[in-house]
């Protein structure tokens, strides 16, 4: 295996989380290509050194990056590329590929599923854009976008199937602030980071609706407890649900006020509409698009899953949230 | 085995957890006898109708208690006795006692070490008093005072060795606002909720030097981990870690500020003294025994608790927070 200095690294991804991993990337590397949607967040980077939307107080320098609007150069000319934006933006963003996937290394760091398609996004990659499983890894975390923003210590995790390749992203990552451990649980990651999110809709809307935190504590024990259940029956391996990528990252996103799917639930638990909550948020709530992607697979999967079918009925059903979460209480223990 | 009406209900202590406990009882049980310190409590509760200090807002109907100073009295007059006073008081509490405990169901809610003999308080009953394992049950669950005294939805976990005494004991808790489950893993359950105080400390502190929630979400996926290492040396058994009993007792302490143990290891984070933390405090943070009585046992469990052993030195070695939690994370994961 090559050393990671004879890797060229890309970035595709302008949102909040893929800022951040441009921070952190910045720290041990140069020459990032670093895909932006258009010239306003390419020409604002350059000039200003800033994203003029998302972590605007991180600075950057715009020496250590080839910034593009251009998805083509930038997945011609890099050999690993991080994969950063929302998941239903995915297919759009790629869509406009006229040069092959397959033969780089992806890294996704998108934490949804694909609308339309009910894939998880290296599931999309490899189905639509041949990309095979050995090529690609997940970063996950808890891990919000605002504390790495700050430097505050956060702790990532890297799963690829190959330690050493999982190794070599781990230290494109690590830095003063950020530790990260590695995992071959490639499936587990990836799906425990769609999951939480889902669990974290829930969670703001107990809230929303009157719960306390007594209340939290048994949804967020149930959770995990359901978590470990789906992620068996996706992927039947031998892993310990509470590591951070599973158990941390479901905290970080069920706990934190800077949780945007978080503070989603908690909207409609409060009474807005889908409608007017996505509006009200400038952000995308993963959860949101994920609930309906899970739940439209779980009668593949065979589970007892009432957390997210009390997320989906809610969000997708029309139905109250009072009511479908008095309902709930009575099914957790 | 008799039913529940034939059973004679005790409960001692007068702190804010009791309290919380006399109003769940009220729910279902009249005749309580409630062994309360003094004069002063006793007279306030019988004349208006409230604990003076501790969930002032509940109100008592005190036809539904004898309430008693004598704790002589309230032992020999009940079968099944409810003990919540908090561990540094469980000793001097029954020194007065010349009436044997033996013979009675003891159903201990009071989540910390006896100090100076290094036991948890099943452990002290059985060798200081004499009191049989299959007389003695626990009550745990992801439960604030607070939020009993405002009817939040909360769960409980109630544990005892003979199933059909659990089923009864959770009979006496189940109300309108009250779920509760029961299990055979007396130890674990009385251990869980011994630990995580501790771990709250942590939180706290954690906190109070700066750190955010990504590194939170970190520490409870690792203190959850630490915590089943733990149990399973104190007592191996098959349980589920992420039971409401441990993880979500161990959540509601370490994320919630009703949590006293949160917001004392906060105040120590923050620079206060140990000393003056607790004079700062009016409730008695059982975290801060438990982390020596427990540190003090951990050679004998023989297994790694770098969280414990973290909290130990801040608090009872002097060192520096900010310095020993810098340590800690680089063991963390």
């Amino acid at each position: 295996m090559k050393e990671l200095e004879a890797y060229r690294i890309g970035l595709i991804g302008n949102g909040s989380w893929a800022t951040a991993i441009a921070k952190i990337l910045s720290k041990n590397l140069s020459n990032i290509r670093w895909w932006v949607k258009d010239d306003f967040v390419k020409g604002h980077l350059i000039r200003s050194k800033h994203n003029p939307t998302y972590l605007t107080d991180v600075e950057f320098n715009p020496d250590q990056f080839i910034i593009s609007t251009d998805i083509n150069e930038v997945v011609f000319e890099s050999d690993i590329i991080f994969l950063v934006v929302p998941s239903i933006y995915v297919e759009k963003c790629l869509e406009r590929l006229n040069v092959p996937l397959k033969d780089k290394i992806l890294v996704s760091s998108i934490k949804g599923i694909v609308p339309n398609h009910y894939l998880a996004v290296n599931e999309f990659l490899h189905q639509k854009h041949q990309v095979p499983t050995e090529n690609m890894g997940v970063i996950s975390g808890p891990c919000h976008a605002e504390e790495v923003a700050l430097e505050r210590l956060s702790y990532l995790t890297v799963a690829h199937q190959d330690p050493k390749m999982a190794e070599m992203i781990a230290n494109c990552l690590r830095c003063d602030f950020i530790q990260a451990k590695i995992t071959d649980d490639v499936i587990g990651t990836e799906y425990g980071a769609i999951l939480k999110n889902i669990y974290a809709i829930a969670a703001g809307i107990a809230h929303g609706v009157g719960y306390g935190d007594n209340f939290q504590a048994v949804l967020m024990s149930n959770a995990i407890r359901e978590m470990e259940r789906l992620l068996y029956t996706i992927d039947w391996r031998d892993r310990d649900i509470n590591d951070s990528a599973y158990l941390g990252d479901l905290l970080v996103t069920g706990y934190s006020f800077f949780s945007r799917n978080r503070m989603f639930g908690n909207m409609i638990g409060k009474g807005y509409t889908v409608k007017s909550a996505i509006l009200e948020m400038n952000m995308v709530a993963e959860g949101y698009y994920a609930t309906r992607g899970v739940y439209e697979m779980k009668d593949k999967f065979e589970v007892k899953c009432p957390i997210i079918s009390a997320v989906y009925k809610i969000l997708y059903q029309g139905k109250n949230p009072k009511k479908v979460m008095d309902k709930l209480t009575k099914k957790l223990d």
